[in-house]
């Protein structure tokens, strides 16, 4: 028995417009090192395994197979059109299945956080392939919150299992403010990270039962290596929670982690983690600071370019365009890309 | 007698930066056309004479030949350090006895303003020169203030001399606002525009009289065409109105014109003079607004801009740097150009 990672490299590429791009997702920029998230991503896991399987859209697939093709056994599998993680978890095990054939333990990641600590993260994943030893059930890494956090989903934690390890009352959706001080307060609730842990044959049947329109849809693909818009496009479209992880009779567990994790989900949560000036300047590229703190500049440009007096701002620049805006908007980059979509300037997405 | 006009086109090129430069300042800039401010000015005085000397800064004389070369007879004479409008008016008259001789008019006009009605203007300048037919002193245009401006100087008018022309009481610096508004008020007072009108051997006079070390310095210089910055540098620097206009015993007489004027002074100036959309964003280049109401971008690269939700921006962007600053700080921009200086960025004034 082997443990696969599953790589979920979707994406739109709205949010961090214009940095990323439909064809370079957020996953696919380098925000941190010399790396993208998605080498950091491979690198953070491969101590547990070199049997990794990235899933990403066809839109992406050249900057995708650009990191994929740096590490031995890495696999790839393109959607042609995104239909959420539900569809996207039936079609890897279809992947895995083929390629390692059954009996393996799998794990589902997001390609695109953060994580300070691989070490603390990699010992909550071990931890959790052991809870499978024993229980057939899906397992969540929970992230242990630090603060009232309203963009994120949330888990309700019930019985200890084992050091570290709880049974899953149920998922929240993502709370009004009350409700997250509330969860917060409370020590019975986890951050959602997206991270999901289950033995092939436990999903499959999971699926099956609850999702019978999307496994026959997904089962029916001829050839993974050629899925179509059509094919793929006809499967409905709803996430893994939604379809699993609330309605499933199996145990659900989740560990909770500490390895500070970031999810990056906006402009404002990568200034969050940047090192900043003095000033509060977090800075890429050649920028100049007069008489302005708290701003968040990115210059892929070698033209300097100077901040006069400007406080909280959020100003990228690249090779073909150009975005400024008060960084407190950072949820509001969509209608730049929503502008683009009505303007013509699609080419621009 | 001719009318030989001089054009005084020195400048910093500081406050309009990144766009000007010291070796481009604001009068080489073609804000408003696919002219200069220089060229606009040569074309708005060729009808009342084709005898004209650009006097200018030795750093900025390959964009002002440009612009002189593609005009007949233009001349052009270049200081090698600035010492204000005094010293540079008793260099232009050298110049001027040399090419032209003597008994001309001479009328003193800056080169980067901005003159929404040219035939206005050159209807003011010719009641200017009529009236030096009958007077031995010194003429001004004085521009009809619509509010109450502190970052100009003021005339203080008096009898009329014959229509439209007023006797000069005094000049008045740049007031506090609650001066201005009484200046404003009273209906005695004009803008001073920074245009001088008289006789060469009038103004030869009065600064000899007036300021002796100047017109000896001046006087002093062996080539016009190869002057040092020992010998320029050595003539004391002062302005033409310290020098001579607030303390000549010869009459000043000042024309009230009306011909929409405007100096540009910062970049405010220049939005309030540009076309705006209907949200009050003004522009040159390729710019998108979203949400956005206000601003001023002047891009001139092909790589487009997009504004999420500013309001009262200031964004320049040319093909070796870029600025950002609220529109309201335009009277900051020199804290950028100090601060090019401080931090060994030189290259880029």
């Amino acid at each position: 028995m082997a443990v696969i990672a599953v790589i979920m490299a979707g994406g739109s590429g709205k949010r961090f417009w214009p940095l990323s791009r439909e064809n370079r997702a957020k996953q696919s920029l380098a925000l941190f090192s010399e790396k993208t998230l998605l080498a950091e991503t491979i690198e953070r896991i491969m101590p547990l395994t070199r049997d990794i399987l990235i899933v990403s859209s066809i839109k992406q697939r050249e900057h995708i197979l650009a990191d994929a093709r740096r590490y031995d056994g890495v696999r790839t599998l393109f959607e042609p059109v995104g239909r959420n993680t539900a569809p996207c978890i039936a079609l890897a095990l279809r992947a895995i299945e083929r390629h390692w054939g059954g009996g393996h333990q799998v794990v589902v990641l997001p390609a695109d956080h953060h994580i300070a600590r691989p070490d603390d993260f990699r010992t909550a994943i071990r931890t959790a392939l052991a809870t499978l030893d024993t229980v057939d059930g899906i397992g969540t890494i929970g992230i242990r919150p630090d603060h009232p956090e309203t963009g994120y989903g949330y888990i309700n934690t019930g019985d200890i299992l084992r050091p570290g390890v709880f049974a899953v009352k149920r998922f929240e959706e993502k709370p009004d403010r009350a409700r997250a001080e509330t969860f917060v307060k409370s020590g019975n609730y986890l951050w959602n990270g997206g991270i999901f842990l289950f033995r092939q044959a436990t999903m499959a049947r999971e699926l099956a039962a609850l999702t019978p329109d999307i496994f026959a849809g997904v089962g029916a693909i001829p050839d993974l290596d050629a899925i179509t818009a059509a094919q793929y496009g006809a499967v409905r479209s709803i996430s893994i929670d939604y379809a699993v992880m609330e309605k499933t009779a199996a145990p659900v567990f989740s560990v909770a982690g500490d390895f500070g994790w970031n999810d990056i989900g906006s402009w404002a949560g990568y200034y969050d983690l940047l090192p900043k000036d003095a000033a509060g300047n977090a800075v890429r590229g050649p920028v100049h600071f007069v008489e302005s703190t708290g701003n968040l500049v990115v210059n892929l440009t070698d033209r300097p370019i100077f901040l006069l007096r400007k406080n909280g701002q959020l100003v990228i620049v690249t090779g073909d365009a150009m975005l400024t805006a008060d960084l407190a908007d950072h949820q509001e980059v969509r209608r730049v890309t929503e502008y683009l979509e009505k303007s013509g300037l699609a080419a621009l997405l």
